[in-house]
């Protein structure tokens, strides 16, 4: 299964497999957002999840679906942050050892986190080539399996799971925004969207910095070969090719929003919400302030992805 | 009754007034914070209360409590802030008018919110003389009834409430910890605590800085006279006189807190919570963090008293 595209019954049996351990997160409301974006804003708390974003289903969900041969020699993956904590804490919760490749440059916060998880950390170069150089001497010396931050199957099952509790919270969703970097999240969320809620139309906020895969759908092809400009960490990627595939089966759209508008929701989230969210996350909102005939009247579910912000290296600090 | 010691018949009225307009905040756990401190933390969300604060219901209490003739001229305070902010929008809440007299040099951020829920602004010199004095000035002009922020009877009764949920809401707390400013909140946390759970000990956090109320309270007499040094600026007042016999007579322990460990409880706070609080809450934890013979073991109720940050002014900026 990790290398075919999933489908529906693959999120809900990612759904079942990861109950014992994820959260189900809180749906928040705002008066003053809904009011500022004429909108009915219901906001799935992704950043109250284990490890402090959605990434945590799935790499769960991939580490509970091993079989006991396959887990034995533990897991690896490369990630600049959120998806090696949330592989560092599933492969905790069943016992395992995990392996995380983090590239120079990483943010401390999320760095952080994956060491207090146990993960065995091995550094390389800000690129991918040396990522997955690195990921696979680590495969080739310790056996371990390799679970990809985004392209594998059962991460992207998972990571739907996040849209299935969604919809069933909350009745008749017109829209759900969900911010788009290698695309598990949003791959799962189209799956999720396309067979529970079939007139909900999923859109993608993504950086103009790091626009891939507006491009890529607007040419039918998948674009990768870009230099990311943005300051949304976790949106940096080039989206991956089996994400790419599912986005444009579930013709979903995608927003372009820039930064300066993403910073400015993310301080209007924290003074309004109190919760602290971060860019990749802020950038669904973003979206949604920016484009107010595409939303205006209607009922919007954003999920807000996560919460692990380096609070040393704010982007207004010093300003 | 607003010159008279509120007793828990006045919490319950409060409870019961305020119903239809503040929020039942939530009761938040972390696994992380309860490893840290060994102990069970029952955070009792104030910052998520509308206006971010506690003080909503305090003012709402005291809005909705006078009579149709003492409403009709509007309400009045003096205010570094939250209670500002909060007497604001309960007097919008109640379509009455609604003046706060503003010391120069107020938190941006809480400015800010006052003017939004639209209260009339008057600013004045940051001493509390020029406060009473722009204060009495606007009652006699307006004929507005004045709201004390903390020594008004109905403003400690609604404060009360929050501990009244919280001990509703979680069984058998051994300790409680509040935050002490003016003394509001502190006050009405043993008022309800007393009469709920006598048992249950009422636990006060205030900056070494601002440290007037241990001081009375170990002297058995109000020592007001002291110029604040601390970056809490929700605790930087005086124990009110109502305020202080209120803690006397309910013998409750103060344990005072440096500004640097309150600093580092708000990060703790912030970086596994992802809650927004602002620095006159975070104390509370940086207490029970500091004391762990004090907490260790116990269930421990911490109330979270507000999250309006001045997101510019952050205590690590440019460090």
């Amino acid at each position: 299964m990790p290398d075919s595209l999933p489908c529906f019954d693959d999120v809900l049996a990612a759904a079942a497999r990861i109950s014992p351990h994820a959260y189900v997160t809180p749906v928040l409301r705002s008066r003053s957002l809904d009011a500022l974006a004429s909108a009915q804003l219901h906001f799935k708390a992704e950043h109250l999840q284990r490890v402090g974003a959605f990434k945590f289903r799935g790499a769960c969900n991939a580490v509970w679906a091993l079989s006991e041969a396959e887990a034995h020699a533990g897991v690896v993956t490369h990630s600049s942050g959120n998806h090696g904590a949330a592989l560092a804490l599933a492969a905790q919760t069943r016992g395992i050892s995990c392996h995380v490749v983090v590239p120079d440059g990483a943010v401390a916060a999320k760095l952080a986190s994956i060491r207090r998880y146990g993960a065995i950390v091995h550094n390389c170069a800000a690129n991918l080539t040396a990522r997955e150089e690195k990921c696979l001497q680590v495969q080739h010396e310790t056996g371990a399996v390799l679970v990809h931050p985004y392209t594998n199957a059962r991460v992207i099952a998972g990571q739907g799971t996040a849209a299935l509790e969604l919809l069933n919270a909350v009745e008749a969703l017109e829209v759900l925004v969900v911010p788009v970097g290698g695309g598990g999240l949003a791959s799962g969320t189209a799956i999720a969207t396309a067979a529970l809620l079939p007139d909900c139309r999923v859109v993608l906020a993504e950086p103009e910095g790091a626009a891939d895969t507006a491009r890529s759908l607007a040419a039918g092809e998948r674009l990768a070969d870009f230099v990311p400009d943005t300051f949304c960490d976790g949106l940096r990627t080039a989206v991956g090719q089996p994400n790419f595939e599912l986005l444009r089966r579930h013709a979903v759209e995608v927003l372009t929003v820039r930064d300066a508008d993403t910073l400015q929701a993310m301080r209007l989230l924290w003074q309004t919400t109190k919760q602290l969210v971060e860019p990749s996350s802020a950038i669904a909102l973003a979206a949604v302030l920016q484009n107010p005939a595409r939303f205006a009247g209607r009922r919007v579910g954003v999920v807000l992805s996560g919460g692990n912000v380096d609070l040393d290296a704010l982007p207004w600090s010093g300003a």
